[in-house]
């Protein structure tokens, strides 16, 4: 797997440990990475911390997101995919999207390219949160 | 004009006066202010730091979002647009859409309602710091 995804996979690991919810993001640009982050909801009491947030928020005022691909654990909301076609982000590698479908077709319809990994260990990691943290992941997806 | 918006005005005009971009927004919870913020990505070097986030960030993790009211002093993003629908803000109000025009079908779409109330502060304020600022309202949307 790509060093870039086994970043994000181990943001989303951090965030576990530290009894936050498991997904990562690493935002890269030519090549590098530029910004990583995971959702830091549960540790900064921040309902706005999705990992996608997190993650460009570290990468700090790059000016343009034309080089870049946001590489994330788990297909993004509204929220967060809302900030990639904002910032005109135009790939994103997604590493599953079972758990959370998202809405492809609001990206697709704004020109971001999504590639779905649909990768064991990302699904794994939600499928186990989720069912023993069913309140905190609605409350995340704003469902409560 | 209702306390609301003008407090989001409010928000506009400190964030000027600390060299940010005016742009302010209120949540408002059953009659009652429980976030205020304004637009700090110069202040904060954070991109993510829009009105619409900062303010629902500061509202703290507060469950569901069905009693609330956005009010905002021009019309959202996508990236706010898509906070505001994820989390079920079911209706905003907004300052002008005339310097932005935002989306308003993606939010009609997602059953928000959005009253415009097309304030002539709103759009001076707006007007005039695009007129000085291209470059930093540019990359404020993502269209460096």
């Amino acid at each position: 797997m790509e060093e870039s995804m086994e970043t994000a996979i181990e943001e989303a690991k951090l965030s576990l440990q530290e009894g936050g919810i498991p997904i990562g993001s690493v935002l890269m640009c030519d090549g590098k990475i530029i910004g990583r982050g995971h959702n830091r909801r549960v540790q900064n009491g921040d309902p706005l911390a999705h990992a996608e947030i997190e993650c460009i928020r570290n990468a700090g005022r790059i000016g343009s997101y034309s080089n870049t691909i946001l590489f994330t654990t788990l297909m993004p909301c509204y929220l967060c995919s809302g900030a990639i076609v904002q910032f005109g982000i135009e790939k994103i590698v997604v590493g599953e999207s079972r758990t959370f479908k998202g809405d492809l077709e609001f990206l697709k319809d704004h020109w971001v390219a999504v590639d779905d990994w649909d990768i064991d260990e990302c699904i794994e990691l939600m499928e186990e949160f989720i069912k023993k943290n069913p309140t905190l992941w609605n409350e995340d997806i704003g469902k409560l």
